[in-house]
């Protein structure tokens, strides 16, 4: 079950790379996964992404302005990185993918439902996105599965990924 | 031994979201670690990094238009993130942590030998580096020590980090 989670701690979930799946709504739902994000501000939190200019995804975030941003687990690998090989324009990649939209609280694009956090975001900052296809995204609202250890999937190019292994404090040398 | 390694894979070194060690030169080196990093382009390689107008590395990009990213592996990781803990404008970081300066082939900023990558980098574009400072970098030249298994070190918050596990293949589902 996710549950809400404070703003201010979001960069804890983004900042080490993972995998996400970027969902929005126009009209039919769509859904894509990327790697290309990053953090820009703690709080409210602030985050940047680059999203393919001749995909839908771009088009329905340019249309609505909002979108959501999903945190998947190894478990749902094979689907999830799926959803990057067809476009939403010929299919419904969540009915195809096994994945299950649901209802986000401020915003009209779906969550993943099997996605372990899902981030509700607004549309910051269009200004680089004719160039570089860089968003800045707003999150508003963010829900996590603090049950779970979160087994993400990081790209190192083509198909391989490494799955994030367990927590290790490092400590700055004195 | 870091070798000549090609701009268009650059992006299999950062997507995964590693600490980076952003190093720079205006009379002494600085370098500083940092996770707020995304790929912005392929080849040539663009990046996006946001780096604090508080740190002298904002001050010496700014100056110089010039840095290099440099990752580390675990090995390093307590240098590496004391980094993060004193400015350069006090003291110099790389004799202080244990870290080696070693002369780039394209830009003044050094290479940091302990790390096992290192891309040598000229600012693209500061447009958005006043309202978010977010620098877009485009790498001109990329080091890497293929020998390397890279244990990178990814950031969760606070002291808790995880360490890259080895490669897996993940295959989108059909």
């Amino acid at each position: 079950m996710k549950k809400d989670f404070p703003l201010k701690k979001v960069y804890t979930l983004l900042e080490s790379g993972p995998v996400i799946l970027v969902s929005t709504a126009c009209g039919r739902h769509n859904v894509m996964p990327m790697s290309w994000h990053t953090m820009i501000d703690f709080d409210p939190p602030l985050l940047g992404c680059v999203i393919s200019d001749e995909s839908l995804t771009f088009k329905n975030l340019r249309a609505t302005k909002e979108c959501v941003v999903n945190i998947p687990t190894r478990e749902i690998a094979p689907g999830a990185l799926a959803c990057g090989n067809v476009s939403g324009a010929k299919v419904d990649k969540f009915a195809k993918f096994g994945l299950t939209p649901v209802e986000a609280a401020k915003v009209k694009a779906p969550l993943v439902k099997e996605c372990y956090a899902s981030l509700e975001c607004r549309l910051h900052d269009a200004s680089l996105a004719g160039k570089y296809n860089l968003f800045i995204l707003k999150v508003v609202k963010a829900w996590v599965d603090t049950a779970k250890k979160p087994a993400t999937f990081h790209h190192r190019g083509g198909s391989d990924f490494f799955i994030a292994g367990r927590t290790v404090k490092l400590r700055a040398k004195k």
